[in-house]
């Protein structure tokens, strides 16, 4: 579309780009402040004396809000006195994922994001600073403070939940005796897979803290007897994945790496694998959305990891990560593309 | 047009706005860090091996960067390896106006930004925080950090010294022997005059603090024989402008205050003020300008007043200014849209 544009509407885009965290902030305030969700219960139109009188919210505060947001498309003025939600502006309103990423970008990247040059440069994530003085983020989660927590979290499930149904049903065809699920984090999905199936046992693995809290959420369930737990680093190459597993999974979990790390977690999986273990990856993959709006997201998430998360790791694309199991010793036998509502697809690998 | 974007679309550009402050620090990271330059260069498309190569980024860096401002329609990928700027893109790199809007709004705006919410709420500029202790920006320009201080001083002279040829003939057509130049600040616009005309006395009226820097500025150019320096609270009402101009002139100084201060300005303008003095007022108009991105900027620049300037004014339409004027016992005699290639337009008034 963009080799159409003129040059007049491309100094528009370039304009939109230049003011876009004041606009990003003039949306978080109207949503804030209530307006947006007035505006959505009108949605054909609403006086601007009617949104000062309902929100509180000054005739200064209303016209410098509306004027600018309207000019990013978000709001349109139907006359002088009255502004109505674009469609745009009505999925800021309503849509749960727009607001998952709104909250995310504000709460968790906004002000580390100024350090992107920085963390590129270093290759370290300088933007953590803003948050705490953590190597990673992952070192920081427990510690966050409660908002910055809240949209952490609700931003990693939004995305990983809507997955879980269909990967259940593609990890249970074989029906493992064992699985392995390998940076496991608070223990979601082994939960979910001792609800699917009666018989499965698990083990979680991953850092000695993450697992803690795992094994505090297990107990919490009963799932004590069903559940083991094995602290190791996988970033130390000389800490091994044990043998014995059916299946092994990895959920959202390999986007946390680098490519040469990745490699390595996966050359280690493929040591603890035997040509009848059944290795699962699910991820959001760049270049396999239906959608334009999932890549742009998974793009966008990428600087996250870069500015605040750990300074190395990106979502990847299809190509890439199948090339990087190819490198470490496995090979994809079956692509599960983006399953059930969800962004993300499975790729089951089997040792080469 | 958005009334004809899909639902799909608009999911789409909701999420644009979502990640909007991670895709501006994206493009900043590609101008500071030489790659936005070098695509300048190589306009027909360049390899990422060659960016990398040329920038000495990481491959990493060059791809988070690449792949999350292609989402956002800066750059395309010709093949996997290619990349080309967009218009847009070419804009961020090469236009003049966008990298003055850039620099202001990451150097003065982006972290102030994050309190517009509460600048909104309490009428104050709770974002100025993140710049210095001081209850307005005017009070701390001289304190200001260098790079700020300069992308300030950018952003507030590249609107303005557009429109100076042109307002200096609509002046001088009625060859004042006096005019005041109220806000006078640095005493750009009273050099303007004193050069354009060899015999016209120019009064210099502003808070003490800007004054001195005129008088330097003055001094340093020889002409403090022809210029008068008079120091005025315009906030304090029982400051009086004196009388005996023959021209009043006031350039992007109204936008400065609140439509009440506004209308207290004006009335002490019209009280010195006889039949026969003429006032202009210099600004720029969201609602009469000829290109969307011009009124965009504006209502862009709002923000900055709430969150960062003053808390409580902001860019004007053509139409509430003339109102004030006329609150304020002047009549708009005359009005000059967007003279020369600037977005200002000058209102010539009359006491009424």
């Amino acid at each position: 579309m963009d080799k159409e544009i003129s040059a007049i509407q491309a100094k528009y885009e370039a304009q939109k780009i230049a003011f876009a965290p004041l606009i990003f902030q003039a949306v978080m305030a109207l949503k804030k402040l209530g307006v947006l969700e007035l505006m959505g219960r009108h949605y054909e139109g609403i006086s601007i004396a009617e949104i000062i009188r309902q929100t509180g919210i000054s005739r200064y505060g209303a016209g410098v809000l509306l004027e600018a947001v309207a000019g990013a498309g978000v709001v349109r003025y139907l006359d002088e006195h009255t502004v109505q939600l674009t469609k745009t502006g009505f999925m800021l309103h309503a849509d749960r994922m727009t607001e998952v990423n709104l909250n995310f970008v504000n709460d968790v990247c906004y002000e580390g994001a100024k350090s992107l040059t920085g963390s590129i440069q270093s290759g370290k994530p300088v933007g953590l600073k803003k948050l705490g003085n953590w190597s990673t983020v992952y070192e920081g989660l427990s510690q966050l403070p409660d908002n910055v927590k809240e949209s952490w979290f609700a931003f990693d499930h939004f995305y990983s939940d809507n997955a879980f149904p269909v990967a259940l049903e593609i990890v249970f065809q074989e029906k493992p005796a064992s699985i392995f699920d390998i940076g496991g984090n608070s223990g979601e999905w082994s939960f979910a897979c001792c609800d699917y199936d009666g018989d499965v046992q698990l083990t979680i693995l991953d850092l000695p803290g993450q697992l803690a809290l795992a094994k505090r959420n297990a107990e919490a369930r009963g799932l004590l007897p069903r559940i083991d737990f094995y602290p190791i680093d996988l970033l130390d190459e000389r800490q091994r994945i044990p043998a014995g597993a059916d299946a092994i999974w990895m959920s959202q979990f390999l986007d946390c790496f680098s490519e040469q790390e990745i490699r390595a977690i996966l050359a280690n999986v493929a040591r603890a694998s035997t040509p009848n273990t059944s290795i699962y990856i699910l991820e959001p993959f760049i270049d396999n959305q239906t959608f334009e709006a999932a890549s742009f997201c998974l793009t966008g998430t990428s600087l996250y990891f870069t500015c605040i998360a750990n300074g190395n790791s990106k979502m990847y694309t299809l190509q890439t990560m199948t090339k990087l199991v190819q490198e470490s010793g496995l090979t994809v036998v079956e692509v599960f593309p983006n399953i059930g509502t969800s962004y993300h697809s499975i790729l089951k690998c089997k040792k080469s």
